[in-house]
Order: C-alpha cells, then sequence, then structure tokens
C-alpha cells in the first residue's frame, strides 16, 4: 500500500473537493485487492466463515479481552440499534448526550425498538461520571418513578459527533458511574479510529475494552467499503446476540465480507495508521486556522474541525472546496465542519489552506 | 467478462465443492473492477450520488416503470422487513405462503415490526388468488374482525423458497384479488433472476412490475457482493421511504457501493445472463437425476433441485460435495437442495452429476 | 349474596334472552355494595392502596405461595400481552395452540410487543408436554436456528378456548417440558372458575400456582366488572412489573377499584361459588342434549357447551334464545356456543332446554 | 345528587385529609346507581352496547360534530399511547411540551409504540403555533432531514401538567399552525372539565372539536370510576380504530361501563358541574395564598395550585394535610401542588387554608 494521500492519478474533478465527510471514498486499496484475491472462494455464509472468526481473533488480541464476542455489522445505525434494543428491557431507556447520534441523527432507530433515548445536555457530546449518578439516583429517589422510562444504559461516543475525546480519567469514572448505578455501558467507536490517534489520548483499546460493556471500532469512517466491530465484553449481553442481528435484518448473507475487511485492516495495525493520517491532516487545518485567528465552535484533537466563519470566506472557497455546514453563529459568520479522513490527500489540505489564507486576508 | 465458469485458476480447495447455497462466492469480477475503478471518487453518502441514480434509472427502464421509487438496501431480511412495515398499518399483517421466508427464516423480523404473519397452506410456496380472495373475505365476514389480525398485503416470493415459479397467469390472479379485496402485493425477489431465467417462464419485468405494488430484484444471490433492489410502483408506499431505511438501520454510509454494483449487472444484461447460468446448470443436474430416476420433492425450472436421495448414496459423495439437508422422507430416505449459482462451474456440475451416477448405481 | 338466578325482577327483555357469551352482566351485587361503602375513602393511585395489597395477600394465601407477585389488570388481552412481552427478550416467542386466544382474538396484540406466536396444531385448545419437548428440540436441533424464532415459552389457557380442561397430570408434564426446555409457562385463566369448578379437575390453585411461572385468575367472566389478576411465581418476572403495567397502558388509576372487587370475591369464596353456578348450569344444558342425541363438537365439562345443531333448529328457537355461532358443519348443521355464566338464571336454562327439545323433535 | 362535599357522613379519616392528586376518591354517587340499575341487563361486549351509542351520541352532539367518532378508553396513557400510535407513519413523533404527561410520567409508552416524543421547552407546559411552525420547518429545512424523526403531530394537555390553560387565539393558531405545516392536533383532556370550569376559559367544547383532529374528555379525573372518551374528529383517523383499541388491551370487555358512567355524567351537564366545583374549590385556596402573600410557581386557573412554601409551613400541617411535593426552590422552600376535584369538600379546603394560614404567621 503507498500511503494515503500520494496516489499519483487525477482520480477527482479538480473543480471541487469535498471535505464534508468522511465517508466519500470507497475504502483502502488494500480491502479491494483481498477481496478480489478470495472472491472465488466458497465460504459458509452469515459471518460463519473463516475471516470473520480470524478477524474476531485479531479484536480479541488487540483488547486483550479473549473472552469478548465480537461480530461484524454492515452500518452504525445498525449496531447502535441492536446494542441498545439487545441491553434493555422494554421498560429501560439509554441515557445519551442531547447531541448523540442515536437521538439526532438515526430517524428515531431506537423509539422504534421501543426505547426512549434519555438525553442530557453537554456542549461537547462527552458525558460524566456525575451526570450519569446523578440521573440514575434522581429517577429511583422519585416516587412516581414507575411512571418514567428506568435508565437502563448509558450509550456515549468515542470520539464525540463534535470529535471531543474522553481522557482515560472521564472513562474510569463513567464507568464507574455506571457499575454504581447498575447500567451498562455501550460507546459508540464509529470514529474510534480518530479517537484513538488523537494526540491527548491516554488509553489504549484494552483500556476502553475493559471500562465497557460493549463498544464498537468503526469501519465505515476508517476505510473498510463498510462494517462496525461489535465488541461485547459483557456475557450477559453476548447471549444468542446473532438472533437478533438476524432479526432486525443485520446478518450480511455474504459475511466474510466484513471478515476479510477487518483482517486486512488489523492484520498489521493499517487501521490505526489511517486514523493517524485523519488526524494528521486535521491538526494541519488547525494549526492554520489558528495563525489565521480562526475560532473554533469546540477544541478537539481528532479528525473533525469546526471553525467559525465568516460567510464571504465560506463563499470565495466555494468553487473549488465543499465543507460541511453546522450552524449559524451569528449574522455574517456560521460555524462549519472540515472533516478529513484515511482519503485524504495532503496537497488537498494545503489547497484548502492556502484558499482559506487568501479569502480570510481577503477580509481583513 | 469471461463466462461464469470459465476462469482457469485453481480457486477453491478441490476435495469439497459447495452445492448448499446461491451466496457462498464472493461476487461477479466485472463488480470488483467498478469498484476499484470508482474507489477515489468522492461522492455523496447514502444513496444520494449518481451511480445510485443512474442505477435506479436502468431498472426504470427494464421495468417500463418510469414513476416507480428504487431503492438499493444491503440485505433481504432488511427490504422485507421494510417493504412490509412501511405498507401495514399497525393492526394489519402480512399473507404469505407457511413456508414463506418472512414466516420462517428471518428470526421474526416481521413480529419484531409489530406485525402478524398470517401464514396460509402451501405445497410449494405459491398463493392463488382465491387463497387470497377466501382469507380477506372470511376476515371481513367474521363478526368479531376487529379482534383479528387485518389482513394488509400479500407477501409473494418468486421464485419460492422451494423454487417453483408463478405463471403469467398465477401473477395475474393474485394481482387480482390483491386489488379486488384492497391489498397490497409485495414480491419478494431475492431469487428473480432466476426465475425469469426458468424456461416455462411467460412474463418479464414489466409485467411482473405492472402486477405488484413493489418487488425486489435480488442481488446477493444474483452475483453482487451484496444488495437488493426494491421496486415501488404504487405511488402510496413511496412517501418518505428513505426515513424508514434510516430507521431501521439499511441506509448504507457509501450508498454508491450499490448502485456501482447494480449498474455493472444490469448495464448490458449481465444479471439476466448469471441467472441463466445458474438455471443452466440446474437443468443439466435435473436432466442426470431424471435419468438415474431419482424423484424430486418439487418440480421447478429455476435454481434449485430437491431431489430425494438414499442416505447411504449421499454418504458415498460426502467426502467431495456438500449439499444441503432439506427434510427426511422416510429411514433410508432425505430430500436435500442443490443450489446452483451464477458462480457454479460446470466442471463441478459434471463431477456431481458423474459422483451421484456411481453412487446410484452402487447403490442398486 | 342471593343465589345467582334467584333474584325477581324483571331484569330484561323477556323476549330475548343471551347465552352468546360470558360477560354480558355487569357484576356481582357485593361489588357494587362494596364499591359504594368505600367510594369516599381517599386512597392512593395505581393499586398502592391497601385493598389491593389485602385482595394480593388472599391471592397469595389461596396460592399458598407467599412470595408470589400479584398485579390487577383490567383486561384478558392486555394481561396476556403483558405477560408475555414481560417473560420475552425480543427474539423469542411464545408457544401456544393454534387456537390460542393470543394467536386468533387479540388483534396482533403480541405481535405488536415484537413477538411471534409459535401456534401448535391442537383439536381442543391444549398443549402436551410432549409437544413442548418437540417444537423446542427441534429448534435447536436445526442448523439455521439463529434464523428461526427461538421459543421463549409456553402460553396455554385453562380452560382452554373450546372449553376443555387440563388434568393434573397434564399440567405437570406440561410443566416439566418447560423447565426441561428452559422456557417460561404463563397460563391464561380468564375462565379458571370455570376450570376449577370443572367436576374432572383434579388440581387445585395452589398446584396450577406451583406448576406455572405465572397466571391469570380471570375476574371479567367470573362476576367482576373487570379484571384479571396475574399471579407471578417466578421471581426472574416479577422485577419491575409495575412499570411495564405503566409503560403499556395498564395502571388503572384508582386502582383500589380492581382490590376491592377481588377481596370480595375472594374473601368468603364466592368466586368459586359462582364458578360452580357456571358450570352447573352448563351441565344441565349438556344432560339434555345427550338425552335429545344431539352431539358436540367437543366435549368438556366447563360453562361452554359447543352443541352441533341443525340450522332449522337454530331458527325455530332465535326470536327467544341467542346462542353464538361458531363453525359450520355440514349444509345443514352448524356447531354454535351455549356459555353460561355466573349470572345465568337457571329458569333461562330451563326455557332454553324446552325451546330445543321442542324444535328438535318437531325436526325429526 | 347532593353537592359535592356537602355529604354528612364521616366519609374518611378525619387525621389525614389528602390534596395530592384528583383521583382519590371513586366516583359521583350517581354513577354507582345507574350500575346497579343497569347490572343484569345483557349487553354486547366491547362497547358495542346501546349505552356506549347513547353517551357518544351525547358527546357529538356536545361538540356539534355529528360525524365524529367517539370511543371510551379506560385510561389516560392508554388512550394517549392510541391517539399517538394511529395517527403516525412508524418515521413520525409527536412534538410535545418538555413536561408534557406522555413524555415525562407514562413509563415510555409512546416509544414503546416506536415513536419519539418531540419535546420542545415551554415554562407552562403549553405550545404555541410559532414553536410548531419553527419546528417542522426546521426539520424539512435540514439537508440531512431524513435522518431525523419528522414531526407527525402534536400534543398538547388541556389544562396542562401545571394546570395552564389555552386562550381561544391561543389553540387556533395551535391549529393553524399545524394545518400549515400538514401535521395533526391531538389534544390530551384528561383534566379538560377543569379546562372548561377555568374563569378564564373563552372557548367551548364545539370550539375546542373543531380544532384539533381529536381530543379526549377525560371522566377519571372529573368523577367517573375511570374512563377517558376520544372525540376523533378527523376522518382520516377513524378508520379502524377499534383494531387498535382491542391490539393495545384496551377494548373493555363490558364495555358499557363506560358507555353507562358517560351517560350519567353529561346527560344533564354533571360533567361540567362538577369540574367547576373542583375550580371553585382550588381558587378559593388561591384566594387564601394571595392573601398570605405565598408566591405560586406558576399561575392558572384550573384545579391544580402550585404554592412555593417554606418546609417549616409544610411540616407544621402534615399531621393533617397532605399535598403533592413538585420540586425545590431553595434550601429553605419548595413548591406544592394542591389538586382539588368533583370530591373535594369545601370544609376541608376551609380547614386547609386555616392551617396555612397559622402556619405562615407563625414563621413571620
Amino acid at each position: 500500500m503507498t500511503a494515503p494521500g500520494s496516489d499519483k492519478t487525477e482520480r477527482r474533478d479538480m473543480r471541487m473537493v469535498y471535505f464534508t465527510c468522511d465517508y466519500q471514498e470507497g475504502c483502502h486499496p488494500a480491502i479491494l485487492e483481498a477481496l478480489e484475491k478470495t472472491n472465488f472462494e466458497q465460504t459458509p455464509g452469515y459471518g460463519e466463515d473463516k475471516y470473520c472468526r480470524e478477524a474476531a481473533d485479531m479484536i480479541r488480541g488487540l483488547c486483550a479481552a479473549p473472552e469478548a464476542a465480537v461480530h461484524f455489522l454492515v452500518g452504525g445505525t445498525q449496531v447502535n440499534l441492536l446494542a441498545v434494543s439487545c441491553a434493555l428491557r422494554p421498560h429501560q431507556g439509554a441515557i445519551c448526550a442531547a447531541m448523540g447520534h442515536i437521538n439526532t441523527h438515526e430517524s428515531g432507530a431506537i423509539e422504534a425498538t421501543g426505547h426512549k433515548c434519555l438525553a442530557l445536555p453537554s456542549p461537547d457530546g462527552k458525558l460524566t461520571g456525575d451526570q450519569v449518578r446523578a440521573y440514575v439516583r434522581a429517577h429511583f429517589a422519585d416516587a412516581t418513578h414507575e411512571h418514567m422510562v428506568q435508565p437502563g444504559m448509558v450509550y456515549a461516543s468515542v470520539a464525540t459527533e463534535l470529535g471531543a475525546n474522553y481522557t482515560r480519567v472521564e472513562l474510569e469514572d463513567l464507568w464507574a458511574a455506571c457499575r454504581e448505578t447498575g447500567i451498562y455501558l455501550y460507546i459508540d467507536g464509529a470514529r474510534l479510529a480518530c479517537a484513538l490517534a488523537d494526540a491527548a489520548c491516554d488509553w489504549d483499546l484494552p483500556f476502553l475494552c475493559a471500562h465497557t460493556d460493549a463498544f464498537t471500532m468503526g469501519g465505515t469512517k476508517a476505510g473498510l467499503l463498510f462494517g462496525e466491530a461489535l465488541v461485547i465484553r459483557n456475557p450477559a449481553l453476548q447471549k444468542d446476540f446473532r438472533y437478533f442481528i438476524k432479526q432486525r435484518g443485520g446478518l450480511l448473507a455474504k459475511g466474510r465480507l466484513l471478515g476479510i475487511q477487518y483482517g486486512v485492516m488489523l492484520r498489521d495495525g493499517l487501521y490505526f495508521r489511517l486514523g493517524q493520517h485523519a488526524v494528521a491532516m486535521a491538526e494541519k487545518i488547525r494549526r492554520a486556522l489558528a495563525e489565521m485567528n480562526v475560532p473554533l465552535l469546540s477544541e478537539n484533537g481528532t479528525n473533525q474541525t469546526f471553525p467559525i466563519l465568516p460567510d464571504r470566506v465560506l463563499e470565495a472557497i466555494s468553487d473549488r472546496f465543499t465543507l460541511c455546514p453546522w450552524e449559524r453563529v451569528d449574522e455574517t459568520r456560521q460555524a462549519v465542519r472540515i472533516a478529513t479522513s484515511w482519503a485524504t490527500r495532503e496537497e488537498d489540505v494545503d489547497a484548502l489552506i492556502a484558499a482559506l489564507k487568501a479569502a480570510v486576508q481577503a477580509e481583513n
């Protein structure tokens, strides 16, 4: 494999580069190679093949969790609704940040399984142990608690929807709060590769795994064609899980496609290197924005950057670069999201920075 | 593209050939080529890209249904639960054959969306118009019908779980029955390519489309890595469908993967040729079985064959060929399924026939 | 209390007497007296009052089950859907007889909670232990069981929809089968008072309770205005049950209405005496039918009788008596249901018998 | 009927009077009389009797809505979950105030039917037309709206959970907003009788009915044993509604109990007079509180009063009066709810006022 960003081919229309999200390209070329190489092998369906077994073993190894169950799912909403609906009894809900993906951008997938999202305020999408403790204790302290949705789990995103990452101490505390209150902790790691690549990240996979009941290692945003690996450490949540997957339409017939992809990504650390590339590109953008004195909506060290820019600056670069509108800040400025990924080319980043600089300068 | 079965590489372990199902290999090589070629293009996510648009247009063209909505989903259970739960109001159920996939092999996916499968007896998995008329009329004639699940649609499989295909007259009658009784008709075309390749098939895609409210053109069993194209002809079922897909976890982030695959398959008729190959391989097996006087559990002209074979014959070929156990017929014989597919090699078919002949002869 | 049927007032239109079902009158007068007496007491809502506590204690006493949880619900479908949806995990279904009330006459209430009814054939509505063993074992023996609905419980009706009652040995075996296969047994006792009054009944409440995970003592058909008492013996099903009740809209604000009614019925055995009255009236009818050589669709010793009668006989008595149409037997005869209840007057029974005799005689 | 509060019997323990809620007594005596009088009549089950028909006709008359469908349900959560789940398609949610009953005190009943509560901020529990317009328009303006729950209806409480009432202009505007945005308006009238009795109320039943798609006339809190009358004016929501009721376990077997009760209440305006009594008692309390300079958490003219009182005052009266804790305001004071009802006796109100005066005086 050549490093991301180094390929020479003119691979897309040079008039427009998209930084809108981290799933706009296909996959790392090594994955297509592996799919081609294995294409005519006959394997059992529905993930009961050797590639899935091998990839699951790699993940158990990387997590130092030999007893964990590992399932490979196609998409993020799918894995979230499965994890939540499997963990909760009918009268329970999932505590989440108000901006949590399950609460905002999954079309009510959790509610469609019968469960309420119990949304707590959070400026950057992170939850604290004390928020959880306070919420659960207030619930049971209320004389009418049987008339309210019982909190049964915490859903947390790593990194969050605003790119924020948890520290080791924060994760420990969140986990401790869940243990104390007797509820599950599930972590949506759609952007886990970038969280791990965060320079400030002071925890690793075994630590994360040991401090959750279940979590995902996102693939779709990390260079796979598609795929989310669900790691279930708590034995209470492991039982009969494949029935659930099938029932929700998530059991891929040619399940090996997931095993093969994760195998390629994890065998020699490609998954982590691609996360590092995405974050390096974001850091380069953030350094440039700092030099330009462009404020950020929210600080983070992962692959999403949320600068607050004048409309006229955005207008000036809009024939060449597409960013993701996020929220209006005032009459002349808005926050936008710049998402980098495993596929972001450094020359595109450089061009974006140059264009922004020119536009900002023209504005001043 | 070279014809299926003609590739020269020793692609799998020669000690075992599987005829157990039609999704044991990856995909037609042309699909991997297309994925590679488009890999670094940036496209919008969630199926809003040009490849999906183009593939949907091709399907509308093939179906002579310019107003139809076309959605691309990953899997069969997913598309079935979406189609059924979107079409039904909460108090309604789906009439299906007792062996219908939604009633037997989807882990209660339909019930998980709140709806009952209203199973009717059928020896080969087909439903008749008169069965539908009788069921719906009996429902409304019952004074207590408000205490029963109201039939709201018919789910039919083409081809059925036993490989049976509908005739033009049968489809017309089923559709007429649904119109008369005011319920929807949805056809699960997971094996549609093989139904179309049935020598006895006297209808085509435009006919099918014109005689259903919605149907699927299955991809997973037809040579794609994965994919089911849902064609919704009835405008009443089209509204807001993408919300439903997202809510059920079925909106693929890199949706273009589906558009690209269908594009490759439909552009020059590859989809249909691969179905013809699968059926040709099955016909060759059926001719050989007839010569051996091996009885079939159920007759059909599609890609699944259900011979009733002595246990000792199955034992004799078991070191070289794996067939799919289906049901025990008597103490010494069982019915098995032999599934051929787009990927079945003719030399494997010949070898299977030779092995069966030798074993049957030894038995007599 | 005066015996049912002995009241002197002309309480209804003498031109028509209904034997169509067992919930056509209000309630035993003692209940209205108790409601009046307690009417202006202030009690806490939602069943947390002393009347509910006392009635629950009586039930625990009658069942010799001091650890059982007892909840009072308003209706039968409500209690069934609660018991089933609370006991099952999302991927599980409830084994029941094909004619089981949950499978036929609850408008898909079970499916609306996400669960499939796994219907087994039964001529009289009873299930056997061996049916359960065979079904559960076949499920797990199937290599594709993760693609099928996992049996998680048995739903049985005592008496059944056709009035059949279980013997002690049958109940023991059904319970043993559930223990062996690791699934729950729930008994719908909507007509439990009549089952207990069956002359052939060789078990009692403590026995029933000891051989189920949960069961109901029906009130609506036993002389209450409304009410089903759910007795949950298995601690695993007791936890958080009031949340479930509230969530499904079953927590009666003035819950004491249920406690007061059950208190009246159970304090001195009225519940059981009323069941005996209903069955005595049915036995009188059955003896007369036997004398007339009228065949029955199905034999039983409870409060429902299913004679097969010529249409002309039914026509002849139809200006005076309304029976419940059940099923057509041949061109000239149909089975009807004659339901007696706590409120059936003996003079009405005598009049019905006389009318039937005259009509049958005229027919011969 | 003697006026509420005037009965002479010592009907309860004089050591404690409860003002905690409005459903602590049984029912108005006229209802028990009617139940007794009709007790032995035989009627068809499930609400298909003449009493339900007559009561429904009365309601249609009172609402000047001859085409409205009227259904009688047992409880408030039941009717809310039915109205919401019947009106919404699977991907839609119900806009409500954050304090709305469905969002806070129904144990997730709405989510259990698959739908999200879309909670908007509101200090007194009322929603404005502009809130609705803004929410719906923002939804469809968002490019990713298919990833979010689509607003499909508004749920509003009259009076609200804090006792607030809508004005004619506010109701018109809310209704106009719903028409403009194409969503339904459903009004939970659990406390409708008290809203109508509000001295400031400038609308009546026909007005309310004409400005909603459906609404309820609450009975449980208005002097019935139980019961909520659901009035469905919009024909689109009327179809097949009895199936829904049955499916959710809400079809009362002896449905006439509801028809009889509503008949008694509506025949000569008792329903409205009881609401006036409840409000008159609350007004008396509010005048007294004003004289004592006790601040209120929220102003209203219905039957609930929310004074902010020092803990020591509450402590001082606690041996004689139980109020409902609502929320802590500061270290020494809390807001409590004083609920009056159809059954509140004026001497109890006078005693409460006297006790409060003494305690407040002692405090100053």
